[in-house]
């Protein structure tokens, strides 16, 4: 689900709809927010980009990144359409 | 999930987290302002009680509650944790 | 703004929409998130009522509910249309 | 606020924390869906940059762009710390 590039980790999330994208930003946002640690992201309708990596570490991927990477995904598996 | 009593439906919805309990209202709240027809809602926690009625119907419940109704489940069913 | 009634504070928040509503509630969740302290409210298309007390003491008014009321505040002012 | 480049009208926003710009951006995201038009847009912290085109008008600003434009532009203006 995340490939490490750039010195970021970088994952695309799908949904089916912009809600349930922007939902799934939300649970994201609060995480982010408690762990004080916030993503590089973008949205386009019902995707998600995210790219994390650690600004007071010189921009590289630190253990940081690997714990709030981890969170995103139990969220993003927590809540898709699994077919 | 639903019952209907005292001119109301009413369901309650339970997470494992206020997190997953705020998204979940983050995806009503968006389908609920898309539909222009709003609960009356009240969250503790993990915990989200919502009633649904028609104010321009006296307050009684009709077919946009139960259509309403019928989208919460759906987002709950496709976040909540299936044991 | 707040008054203190049966052991809990207790505030009335007004809006011109549901969706300004709820976006001052998006505001709320994570800043209560934050500090590990929830509130317990209900929400009607403009209007968010808010109850906070400590379950951990009792139900009492403590100064965790005193610093998210405070924190409340700041968020609805920052944000209310003035006339 | 808004300037026209490369078939897009592009906005930046900024704000004082990350709960004040994911409040925001809540804000904007349930205005963009009851419009059933929605933004490109990327948040880093407390920055907010938005790209607004017509994907069904292959790609050109529209009166939707311009329209959706106009409300984020009230939004923030609604909630910014004015100085």
């Amino acid at each position: 689900m995340w490939k490490e590039e750039d010195n970021k980790l970088k994952g695309t999330f799908k949904f089916d709809t912009f809600i349930e994208a922007f939902s799934f930003m939300t649970e994201v946002a609060m995480t982010a927010e408690k762990m004080n640690h916030h993503p590089d992201w973008r949205n386009v309708y019902n995707t998600v980009e995210i790219n994390l990596s650690t600004h007071d570490a010189g921009n590289m991927v630190t253990s940081k990144d690997r714990q709030l990477a981890q969170r995103i995904e139990a969220s993003y598996n927590r809540c898709r359409n699994v077919i």
